[in-house]
């Protein structure tokens, strides 16, 4: 047996952080990563940069953060699939150490949304749908995920309400987590008086851009076992890829990549979506959320607007989904997001997240969606 | 043991592929891996794409590749660590493999440089350096290199015909190269007479610019020796980082990065500089090969100038570097550049490079330089 082991994790405030450089919001969570795992830079031999290179002024980013953090002459390179950049490292970070490469690696997801204008970032964002034949034309990601929304209420019947029920309880929890973007509580009537966005979408279905880093020390089984009491073991990677364009998928009312993704990571970890107590989905809207439920298994396809309705996905539901704010109220800096939920994910099955603990949490998941799922990573953690 | 092994090589014609979307290169470069491996997509496990995204109106890159090849829906990722981004993709390709989790990947190094306008090309450059001391005071990457030049000028006594008999040798090898951009022999005098750029730079001691494509296909030593009768084996990876600014370096007159990656890789592989019979160093500017002779161990400190003066790195000397025109005559799609060097130098090893086949080749390098040396990775490869 040779297992991937969590070791440390970190993570800084998500916001707006005018107070900081990405290199510094990069610190900022390795740091804490690092005093988490009780060790010093001696002990690691490489890292991994998750992040989305364009949206920051300073190119290089990967060389950067690197010499920052102290860890020049160490090997490092960035991963980018857009909003899954943060889980591409992850799991560059799981090969270097399954590979025998290296022993200990510190992965490092940060992203500062806010060095560029709101215009330009728009241009930017709607260029990672597919420029020639869709996104030219107006579809920008609210409007994607605004498609996929109307399709799941027409066909399932889901309701208006039942995705702003995600919203209510992401934002629930968020009051909960010091590390969110927004934390103080919303109620469904509040939400369906928000502005709208794109039909159905109003404020409240949307995400938030944000500022942001967070870190994991990866480590081998054996080093693992060495460095750390509590480590939590990285079972199951999967990831798949979809068309970028809409068009060309079979349907609109899931991600094909999500339901190949989670197939995968149960296979690897010899679990089955019951088993999962806990997860970190990918809620940059609230239909994204209410596809999720479905693609991962955690409910029948179509059923998830009463899954929502039941609250199901809250803490003493069938599964405990996004108790850290989720995307919606921990905001959305994009390739800091997988570090993010492997960060909440790891906490949880050590026991250590407080007043949003999820009780007897022995295996979560994180699912992270890169574009409107061109890109899908599926993680299973368990505690031992 | 456990190697991994090339089954497979593709190479696009670099220039200004006006002909081409970047996803049309992929494909170029990846058809002819495909054809030159024998086998067809259900062979290949997953994907690893090499490039620097914010060159392309598209962004989302590694999505778009994936499509376009016909590879949904299997995993795939972008590396991005600026001109060294192709070899960071082959490097997680192994990781892949070697780690247990796939067992054949195809990793393209791609690239458009002409999408965008030339000013708009010059300031992403810039940006590749140091931007809060230096880029932004004038060190555009000439600037850097012409530094370095004039130290070990300086140091050395390396004179300006040495850096100049680098250019020639390359564009000497570049005529006989199909794939390269300039297909064409200098003399030294007509390079003496070239404009100048930075000094001690003229126009000849610069690399170029191009649009282009490379692939290997990567197999586990048991998928390779199943599937190919000429595999070519990745024994030793080097990767180091160093500083982002020059002025936190210990020397100008060679690469931390390049000599630490070498190091690793040649220990890795069992061999030493002297076993290297062909090499693909990253040219960017000639200086950058005058260092990697020494900072590679081919020569000792100092003595490039006398090393390309003798001829030493042509065939027939001590080592043969660039014959296939290296950046300088090949020309240098930043993402592309990595994958491109393994596939001469697998070619090389298999007997294959025609009129500038190197003799008796059996072991041979890579050594591809991100920024100036913020990233340098360095890759043994052998025949048998």
């Amino acid at each position: 047996m040779n297992r991937v082991g969590i070791i440390g994790i970190g993570h800084g405030v998500f916001g707006r952080r005018s107070d900081a450089t990405v290199q510094e919001l990069a610190f900022e969570a390795f740091r804490a990563a690092m005093q988490d795992a009780g060790i010093d830079r001696d002990a690691l031999d490489a890292s991994v940069i998750g992040s989305v290179p364009e949206y920051h002024k300073q190119r290089s980013l990967a060389g950067v953060v690197q010499e920052y953090l102290g860890l020049v002459p160490r090997p490092t390179w960035l991963t980018e699939v857009a909003c899954a950049s943060g889980s591409a490292a992850i799991r560059t970070g799981w090969m270097g150490i399954k590979s025998g490469l290296h022993d200990v690696v510190a992965v490092i997801g940060c992203q500062k949304m806010t060095e560029l204008s709101t215009p330009e970032i728009l241009a930017l964002m709607g260029r990672v749908g597919e420029v020639q034949w869709e996104s030219g034309f107006g579809t920008t990601f609210p409007a994607y995920y605004a498609l996929f929304a109307r399709r799941h209420m027409h066909e399932f019947g889901t309701s208006r309400e039942n995705l702003l029920q995600v919203a209510v309880k992401n934002h629930h929890y968020g009051a909960k987590n010091p590390m969110a973007l927004f934390r103080k509580e919303i109620t469904l009537e509040k939400a369906l008086a928000s502005e709208e966005v794109a039909t159905p979408f109003q404020v409240y279905d949307c995400c938030a851009n944000a500022d942001g880093a967070a870190c994991v020390i990866l480590a081998s089984e054996e080093k693992a076992t060495e460095l750390s009491d509590k480590p939590v073991w990285l079972d199951g990677m999967g990831c798949a890829s979809a068309s970028m364009s809409v068009l060309r998928r079979p349907s609109l009312t899931g991600l094909p990549s999500a339901q190949q993704a989670s197939s995968m990571a149960y296979e690897m970890a010899g679990v089955t979506a019951d088993d999962i107590k806990v997860a970190d989905v990918h809620d940059c809207f609230t239909v994204a959320e209410i596809m999720a439920y479905e693609d991962l298994g955690f409910c029948p396809k179509g059923e998830s607007g009463r899954f929502i309705e039941e609250k199901q996905s809250y803490i003493g539901g069938k599964v405990a989904v996004n108790v850290d704010g989720g995307l919606k109220a921990k905001g959305h800096p994009i390739g800091a997001t997988g570090v993010s939920m492997t960060v909440e994910i790891a906490k949880q099955l050590r026991g250590e997240a407080g007043e949003r603990q999820v009780p007897d949490a022995d295996v979560g998941l994180t699912h992270n969606v890169g574009g409107i799922g061109q890109y899908c990573f599926v993680q299973v953690l368990k505690k031992d």
